[in-house]
Parts: C-alpha cells; sequence; structure tokens
C-alpha cells in the first residue's frame, strides 16, 4: 500500500459492555480482591517521579522483602508472571551457558522454553506431570549432567497443583554446586506457603500480584541474591526492559522506576500488604493448609481422583481428573452459568483431562465450601454416580 | 551464607500509608482517570481464560485498531511504554542490522540504546532537544547512511515537548527505501493527536495506557504492519514475553492472552474507549490542539521561553524553560504542596533547566487554566518579574 491509497478504519461495530459479573472465582489467579485493595485502586492518579509515590514504593518493597524472607532489594516491574521468568533468566546468565530445568508441568516447560529462547543450553530433567522433583533422583541426575551454571525451578506448579520441596532441593543443588545459580518461579505460592529466599539460600525468586497478593495482575516482583547481582556482572544476554540495574538504581536512590509502575495495583497492594502482617505470615500460610486439606479431602469424599501426589499436594491450587462420562467443558459452562464457580481446565498435555481449583489469596472457608457443593450438584446433575 | 545460618527477616518500621491527594497533576502520564472509568477497576476479577474476558477483549482490540487506524491486529501486554520500545525491536530485527535513530530527546536516546543492548547496528539521526527530526535533513542523511533495515522514530517525544511530522518524515523513508521499517513510539501521542498507522504506511507502532487512554499505567498496545510481520519470519532477537506470534495467536483464536492480562487497566480501557468513540476522535483532537494552544499562549503571556521550536509543539505536553534566578525545585515543591498542582521536571540533559505541563487525556480547559494560574502565583511569590 502506498500513502496514495489512503484508507479510513471505520468505527467498529462491537458488543455492548455488559457488567462484570461476581462469581466465586476459584482459578489459581487472578484471584479476588479484597474490597478495601479494590477500593483503593480508585485514588487518583499521582507523578511516579514524585514524593508521595517514594513514600508508599519504600513501604511496599520493604515488606515484600520480608515476604521474600530476603534482605536482598524486591524490584517491581509492569508484567505477568512470565515477565518475571524472563527477568530472571536474561539477568544471569550469557548465551550458551548450560542450565538444568527441573520440571514438573507447564510453567518449568515455559520456563525452560525461554532459556532456550535466550539461546542457553538447556537440560530437562523431566517429572511426570502430577508428581514432585524427587530429590534423590535429584541428586543423582545433577552429579550426570554437570557441569551447570544454574538450575531453574518451580515453586508451586499451577498447572498440576504440586509444591515442590525448594528447601531439599536447594541444599542439594548447592552442596553438588555451590556457585550454582538457583532460580525459583514462585508466582503461585510465595506469600501463600513457607518460602525464605535468604535461609534457603535461593538466587532469584519472582512472583506476581494476581496471586498469593490479592490484588489484579499487572505487577511482577523479583528479587536477586548477592550471588546472582555477581553473576549479573557479567552476564550477556541482550535485555533492557527488565534489565536489574537501571531498576535497583531508581528504587535505592528514589524509590521510584526508570519506567511508569502500574499505579493502581501498587495502590491496592499497600493495602493488602497492611492486611497480610495484620493477619501474619504464619496464620496465612495456616490458612492455605487448611484450604488445601478441605477442597482435597472433599474432592476425596465426593470420589474424585488428584492429580497430585499426596505427598506434594499444592495448598494453592487443586487439580482434580475428570471422572469417567463427564464433558468437562459442559461441566465447567454449567458451574460457571447456574453456579457462578469458576474453576480452571487444564493446560497442555492435561487439557480436557483434570480442572483445577484455585484456594490462594483472598478467600474464605466458607467460599471454598460453596465451591464444591456446586461442584458436588453438578457432577451429580451430569449423572456423576461417584 | 549457608543454609545452616539461618536468619529471619522481621517485619520492617515503616511509615504509616496516608491517603493518595487529589491533586491537579499536570504531568505527561500518568493522567487523571475519568470517575467511570477509575470505579470500573473495581469490578470483580474474572477468569482471564473464560468468555467474559474474551467478549471485553474483543471489543477493546477492535476499537483500539480503530484509534491505531489500522486493520492490523493491536496486541496488549502488560509492560510500560519502554516495554513497547523494547516489543518493536525484538520481532523484526536480527543481531548485526543496521537501523537508523532518529532521536529528537530523551525516548528516542531509550530507543535506540535499546537496539543497541540487543546488538543491532544503530546510526543516530540527532536532533537538537526542543527540534523536531527536520525532513530534508532526515532525506540527505538516510541517503548518507543506507543501506539499512528500518527507522526507529518518536512521534511525540514527551521529554522535549516536541511532535515530529510523522507522515511526512514515514513518506520520505518509504520513497527512498521502499522496504524499510518504519518503528513509531507513539506512547504519548496516539489518541491525542492525528495517527494513521495504515495510511501512513507505519510498521511498528506502539503506546501506553497511562497517556492519552485516560487510564492507570500497565499495559502497552502495539500494531504490526503485513510489512513487519513478514519481517518477524526471520527476524532472529532472541525473545518470548514480548514476542508476537504466540499472543497473536491467542488473541485471533481466543480473544485472550498467552500470559495473565492486567484485568483492572483493562476495565478501566473498556470504558475510556467508549467515552473516546463518544467524544470522537477528530474532536478528541481539537481538544488536544485548544489544550496546547492556551499552555503554550499562556506561558508565553508570562512571559516565558518554551523548550519546543514552534512548528512542532506539542499538543500533549508542553516544556517551558526554567526562568533566570527561579529554583526548580522550590518551584515544582510549592506548586505541588501549597497548590496541588504537579508538573514535571526535566530529564536527562534538560534536568534542572525546564518543566512539563502535561495536557493529555482526561482535562477540562479549567484543570489547565487552574494550573497555569497556579504558576502564575508561585512564581510571583519567587521574586519573577517575568
Amino acid at each position: 500500500m502506498t500513502t496514495q491509497q489512503k484508507k479510513e478504519i471505520p468505527v467498529p461495530q462491537v458488543e455492548k459492555r455488559q457488567p462484570i459479573p461476581k462469581q466465586n472465582l476459584r482459578v489459581p489467579g487472578p484471584t479476588p480482591i479484597p474490597p478495601e485493595a479494590s477500593e483503593a485502586q480508585t485514588a487518583p492518579m499521582i507523578n511516579h517521579r514524585g514524593p508521595e509515590f517514594s513514600a508508599m514504593m519504600k513501604r511496599i518493597t520493604l515488606r515484600l522483602q520480608y515476604f521474600f524472607q530476603t534482605e536482598a532489594l524486591v524490584m517491581t516491574y509492569p508484567a505477568s508472571g512470565t515477565g518475571g521468568q524472563e527477568c530472571a533468566i536474561v539477568n544471569v546468565f550469557s548465551p550458551g551457558d548450560h542450565v538444568v530445568s527441573i520440571t514438573i508441568g507447564n510453567f518449568g516447560n515455559r520456563m525452560a522454553k525461554i532459556a532456550e529462547a535466550y539461546g542457553l543450553q538447556v537440560t530437562r530433567l523431566e517429572y511426570p506431570w502430577g508428581e514432585a522433583a524427587e530429590p534423590a533422583s535429584v541428586e543423582k541426575r545433577l552429579q550426570e549432567v554437570a557441569p551447570y551454571k544454574g538450575v531453574l525451578l518451580t515453586h508451586n506448579e499451577t498447572s498440576t497443583g504440586v509444591t515442590n520441596d525448594i528447601e531439599t532441593l536447594a541444599r542439594i543443588i548447592r552442596k553438588h554446586n555451590p556457585d550454582a545459580l538457583i532460580i525459583v518461579d514462585a508466582v503461585s505460592s510465595l506469600a501463600c506457603v513457607p518460602l525464605e529466599m535468604d535461609a534457603w539460600d535461593l538466587d532469584v525468586v519472582f512472583t506476581g500480584s494476581q496471586k498469593g497478593w490479592m490484588v489484579p495482575p499487572g505487577l511482577m516482583m523479583i528479587a536477586a541474591s548477592p550471588r546472582a547481582w555477581e553473576a549479573y556482572k557479567t552476564a550477556k544476554l541482550p535485555r533492557f526492559y527488565f534489565d536489574w540495574e537501571m531498576t535497583r538504581k531508581s528504587l535505592q536512590s528514589k524509590w521510584q522506576h526508570p519506567t511508569t509502575p502500574p499505579l493502581s495495583v501498587l495502590y491496592a497492594l499497600d493495602v493488602t500488604l497492611e492486611m497480610m502482617l495484620e493477619e501474619g505470615r504464619q496464620a496465612i500460610f495456616d490458612r492455605h493448609q487448611r484450604a488445601g486439606e478441605y477442597v482435597r479431602n472433599r474432592a476425596k469424599a465426593l470420589g474424585l481422583d488428584l492429580l497430585a501426589d499426596h505427598q506434594y499436594a499444592s495448598n494453592t491450587v487443586t487439580a482434580i481428573k475428570v471422572p469417567e462420562g463427564i464433558d468437562l467443558k459442559v461441566m465447567l459452562k454449567k458451574l460457571r452459568e447456574e453456579e457462578k464457580t469458576v474453576f480452571a481446565g487444564g493446560q497442555g498435555q492435561l487439557d480436557g483431562k483434570i480442572f483445577r481449583i484455585g484456594h490462594l489469596g483472598y478467600f474464605t472457608e466458607a467460599d471454598l465450601q460453596s465451591a464444591v457443593d456446586n461442584l458436588e450438584h453438578v457432577l451429580h446433575d451430569l449423572g456423576y454416580k461417584g
């Protein structure tokens, strides 16, 4: 087309905007938002280079460090959890570096793919979906594939509802390779189940706002150990948007960001962090453990099969096998339309074979009870005998 | 540190959260949000893989295409405007490609830096800050530096308050190099001043939610011409988060995203797009033109010097030279604290030398009048004789 052929694009015909429905949203993120935090988003915009912003950002950052259990600066970016995976990789590695990807599901595979897209040499230690990375076999395999510069791990695999024992895995990796960079995707675990970045000697840990933090999606948080910052100095993968140093400098000198941060999500996070401190870290972990146990027990009582190895079953998301004779699409639609209850389907190789119930962030036991009650009704309506 | 030296990170002592003040926020983004859009953010979270989301995303995307004036799919990412710069570059170029960066300020320089960070060979055509890229000299220089694969341009340079004549520049580039990829940073111009992606034959155009779109920061929108999509097929720069194909596939097959989108910003955008259509594209452009003229005329009447060449002065942001004898920090603080009016300072080489008044997105003429009235008071309080 040349500029001579000027063509006007007309106003599109679209469906009218409908009110967003209030549902029992039981997917593993986005999670429901507490009313105080939701309301906080409506505060006026401010200058992200002004003192009001700096005061808020300092408070948020220090509190994030507490929940990460780290003395390292927690850096924040407008991004999704996948952005966290990329940010973790591009700041510490160089093309051709050998990394080991311990993958137990879809999001572990995604991080491995990112590493490959950036030209790393990736060795996958894959475990069947539904299982955790078994420490003894990890130890054996690591010795076989050495040397390697880093290990990519998923704390809680959102696609399968399995939580890796990161503390043990990190100890094994460190014993075998003291300089290894241990990269942990904690998107759907942090602030829900125990994770202690410094005590467990993890090097890069990242998470996303729409999970345990009880705020809308749009913010990614990431922290790097002194060992990771040392690696940063020689890491040659190309990067700019996700570069750490630019962000560190802005945060540490002014509690600001090099680019425009997602203000309304930060307003909400400022509120939820306060709520989380009031509830207490251990109490939050306990609540998630009770939630996991409740959902698993109810599912088993209904005669349903859980995907996850019971020893490693996640306390933030439960994956349930679709029972014989049940059409998953019909079941999810019926739940959504008739019961206002929303579960997630499966991903990748589990598409159509499982559904997932999220129980992280902002929920009450009544929300979970109602969700499983509705599941029970719908299953029976669909002829499930259990 | 070894895992033996377990160290607990205590709850930090922080300043108490203060209410976010309502100000006359006259920075060139984030811009104030209309109450209806601000309120829309508080709608419940929904499943970003469900039908409610798809219905919203289809409507938003088609309307974005109208404002971009393109038949190309407008893709959306959780990111800032800088993310748009990176996204534009990594999808169409390969290491070593020669690109010409026409830069007239800080954001033009940033895009050139990103291209260099990714290993492109960048030739800069630099213009003094405050001036636009002069078409005749661009034409001459392009011939001297050929061959090149693409040209990086800024439509509206937020740091200097100058709007390039992209239509003319694109025509010159296309005449000289029919296959050139014309990449346009329209972060602070799109939806405020005329831009017609298809008619002007631009290849990549991107913008950010916190500017003319009247919603909070956190969303980046980008579109690519058929020529850019053709270049994508052979572009070898590493990428994953900002990859186009993954996003295109999700949007075009399901009106969803490969990763979690910033829901509350999208809720607000769904509302503002409706408001923008009601006001009308031309009426929005006219309102911004009146705003630009108003602020420039008032500044001149106060005896202040404008940074921008009058022929290319921006209708979304006005840069004003700090008058002799005035301490900029004191002036901005007084305006903020006493008059609840917030202007932006200068960036890079203009830090301390200019201040900037934003007049884009959601504003009334009364907002601008009050802002300049307050500027006048404060200047006189500080002894300015004008």
